[in-house]
């Protein structure tokens, strides 16, 4: 499967007006995999595949998670978090796709994890930045990534926290961790 | 040693200014207590020692922490987390306090913690609350204490975690699973 039917496949998983926040994605990340040295082919290719499963119904997307054996604690938290961890079993299943890299990326691109890889980096900031996206702080946030993947992650993250915060929700502890790494990375003289 | 005693022990830790907060808290803990049903003698006793080593130097409560051998963790993060831990060790070894629902009560203090004991969160929230202290959402916070203990520390916690969003500091994960937790019990009937 070349990567035209691949982005066929992708496509029809969701409607059309998500299908063009996909695209922006895809943009956004091969555009920050080039100006931060990540690979701009699995960057790309992650981007297309990671909201694969997001508008399956959440009870699909809770059994398919259930079955595939994965970590019980997530399910105490929002259902918003199922979809990545969910794509990337499907897409492996259904697509072949192997790369563990770029599996990672799609696993962990709503969470984020502790001691994220440059690629699952690209990834998890293009989502909040693509030029699709319209929400308090999105300026800012691009603004930050012109310079540093990080900080502008760290902002990202801020506005999702705030967000739950408001809105009297649960926050899931490893966004908190990945957020106290990428702090901690942010401060470390750059190699 | 009596109480009086004892409180003029915890007085000789701190400035005089903070020791106006000490005696805020115990009068705060003992209204909550009454009115939540915990033991008022207990949120007495915690709440007069819960500020013992706060004004100690840093490095001298760092020093404690890591002599007692506690959980290494805390130590990556905002130094304002180490005078709970640190001063129910020292009350127990200093002034021979063995009761460990008071001696929980001091240490999570600050941090919370999963399963929060009534006794814990009535001393948490009544250092949020006690008459001196002056906050962006105190008001809120002593408004919801009127009613929902575990509505009001999510608020409190919330004020926290904003404050540390804001300084751009990392957030101890205890912190945000000790809300999570009461998210989950304030959404239960009461038994």
């Amino acid at each position: 499967m070349n990567f035209e039917q691949l982005a066929e496949a992708t496509k029809s998983q969701m409607p059309a007006k998500r299908w063009n926040h996909t695209l922006g994605v895809v943009s956004s990340a091969v555009e920050l995999a080039k100006r931060y040295g990540a690979d701009p082919g699995k960057a790309e290719l992650a981007a297309l595949l990671h909201d694969y499963c997001k508008f399956w119904p959440i009870e699909e997307q809770r059994s398919a998670y259930v079955a595939e054996g994965l970590d019980p604690e997530l399910l105490e938290y929002d259902p918003q978090l199922l979809h990545g961890p969910v794509a990337a079993e499907i897409v492996r299943k259904r697509h072949g796709i192997e790369d563990a890299e770029v599996l990672d990326a799609i696993r962990y691109h709503t969470s984020g994890r502790e001691r994220m890889t440059l690629l699952d980096k690209v990834v998890c900031l293009a989502d909040y930045i693509e030029p699709g996206r319209d929400f308090p702080g999105v300026h800012n946030i691009r603004e930050i990534a012109e310079h540093s993947l990080e900080r502008a992650l760290v902002a990202g993250f801020d506005s999702t926290i705030r967000f739950l915060l408001e809105k009297g929700k649960k926050v899931y502890p490893l966004t908190v961790r990945a957020r106290n790494a990428l702090i901690d990375e942010a401060k470390r003289p750059q190699s």
